[in-house]
């Protein structure tokens, strides 16, 4: 008997090679050919850990393309970071696979993986590949790095801070509602543009990383929205033993938004109570609202004042333009 | 109309706060209450990141106890930071749980997980909870500390040195057989402890994190062996430019595993070749072999001596009694 060749490849070698080698050129990567990864946080810097999981049928469309989907399981952890005030300094990715999952999709996610990776300065480091008899699941746990003890947290915010929120909130939920309501679109009335607007907004996040160092600096909390502004809000307000008030005129719409709400005002619950936002929701001293605003805006990210921080224990308060207050079936997205 | 109520907890806080918040005590885990974790390296230290998921159904039976499937999906990554010669530090949870899964299995998970995070000084510092139509999904993503450059890598064996694996060898490849094969049992004429052996061997890893230390200071190269002693110290292999020859007859066996080998000699290939050892494979310079097994043995953990590295480039040859070269079909598990 001859003695064993080299080992072949197994194919998750083959596969990780293939597609996921060439993304992890971060030294500490080690080529991914190593059981872990390494990571030398800068001197006097901490760590911010978390992570977020997608699965195929929940948090996205099987149909929905593999570069999407990659860059959307990236962003929502990147999202975090950017509310938490951290610089990101890389990943890990958990894959579990289907069958039916071919090399062309492999291919195309790895390209978007790759792509946010670089725009974010956020490298693959290292990760894992299972077969799953479900759906594909893809979890991500991203890491970013602040000076030590200056992450923003849920619980900082004080009675007379202002609330803020970045970009637009509702686009997402809406976008949802298009995806799964063939009439929708037509009752709102909305052109092909607002309709792609609203589609691409639940597809893709636009995680405000740009607006991490403005936060750290200046708010006194935040969060990112992922469950509906006031659910999420109602969850920062806990955590900080406050209460909110909103002026639900104040919150930013796109046209999109806009539109829709004026051809169904019911909408209003969609657009405050639905998830997948990714924008900042924060708090900050009435006296750091104008140079947070205009750090912000430098950021090319705006920041819309919404309400303000009231004494009290986690309950939020919306405001109709008579100041009455609105009420909500269900405050926030729960897939329990 | 009231102003709204107090924030009612979510599905997914209440399992959160109830099940996981318990496990949370590290100080960086923020109580589970905010969007990520901290983490304060200790200065001139390095972070050693891995993640790994198991897949009810595929690397674990849906009717297996929950406790248990806690503590092997935190372990088997514990297995990567002790054969990395890293020092625990947390890990982050990500969990994909289908609708069948109720409170009985979750308290019970989180009493296996806490045990061991426990166990292994790993806190739990923070996780995502989502909802999956497929099968139960665990993605762990821990972390270890260790002071900078001194992560044992696979790529640092050396020809001359000298080949080691902690524990024994097939115990859990021969455990899944028994668990899928109600007549092996009989066949290999294990009594009801051997049998029992090899089934908790499958079942629960046992990772050799009380030689992280002693394989910093010594090995030149270690992996954990997850996918078979063969394929894995095949990779280990390859990454360091050399071959290596194993002795058979020095890999160290079980009493139930020598006696199924006994009864049907050809079980050597699943031994040699099957999956979840979880222990470690590593390479020592041939004048630090006895240091590195005083070391081990201090600890509690065997260390056996199987052969040694060669010139080459990855390949694996393991000799038989009168040293021909066993072949195999099928060197290392892989999912793809």
């Amino acid at each position: 008997m001859a003695p064993r060749k080299p080992q072949p490849q197994s194919g998750e070698e083959r596969l990780i090679a293939r597609y996921f080698r060439p993304l992890a050129r971060h030294p500490g990567a080690l080529g991914l050919t190593d059981d872990a990864a390494v990571l030398t946080p800068p001197a006097g810097a901490e760590l911010v850990l978390t992570t977020d999981a997608i699965v195929g049928g929940v948090h996205f469309f099987p149909a929905d393309r593999a570069d999407m989907v990659a860059r959307k399981a990236l962003r929502v952890n990147l999202s975090d970071l950017a509310a938490k005030g951290a610089k990101p300094a890389g990943f890990l990715l958990s894959l579990a696979l289907p069958k039916r999952i071919g090399e062309g999709w492999l291919a195309s996610f790895a390209r978007g993986l790759g792509g946010d990776a670089e725009t974010y300065s956020c490298p693959l480091l290292g990760g894992d590949c299972v077969r799953t008899p479900g759906p594909l699941t893809i979890s991500i746990a991203a890491f970013g790095t602040l000076p030590q003890g200056t992450m923003v947290r849920r619980s900082g915010a004080r009675a007379g801070d202002r609330i803020v929120v970045s970009g637009t909130i509702g686009d997402a939920a809406l976008g949802l509602v298009l995806r799964s309501d063939a009439g929708a679109a037509k009752r709102w009335r909305l052109d092909r543009s607002q309709r792609g607007h609203l589609a691409e907004r639940y597809l893709l996040p636009r995680p405000r990383n740009a607006i991490a160092e403005a936060l750290r600096a200046r708010a006194s909390a935040a969060m990112d929205i992922s469950d509906g502004l006031v659910g999420d809000l109602g969850k920062l307000c806990a955590a900080s033993g406050v209460a909110a008030e909103v002026e639900a005129e104040r919150v930013p719409l796109s046209q999109a938004a806009r539109r829709a709400l004026a051809a169904d005002s019911a909408l209003i619950e969609t657009v405050l109570t639905g998830g997948d936002d990714y924008e900042i929701i924060g708090t900050v001293a009435a006296g750091k609202l104008a140079s947070l605003r205009a750090a912000a805006a430098a950021a090319g990210v705006p920041l819309t004042e919404i309400g303000g921080v009231r004494k009290g224990r986690g309950t939020v308060r919306v405001l109709d333009r008579d100041r009455k207050p609105l009420l909500f079936k269900r405050p926030a997205f729960s897939h329990f």
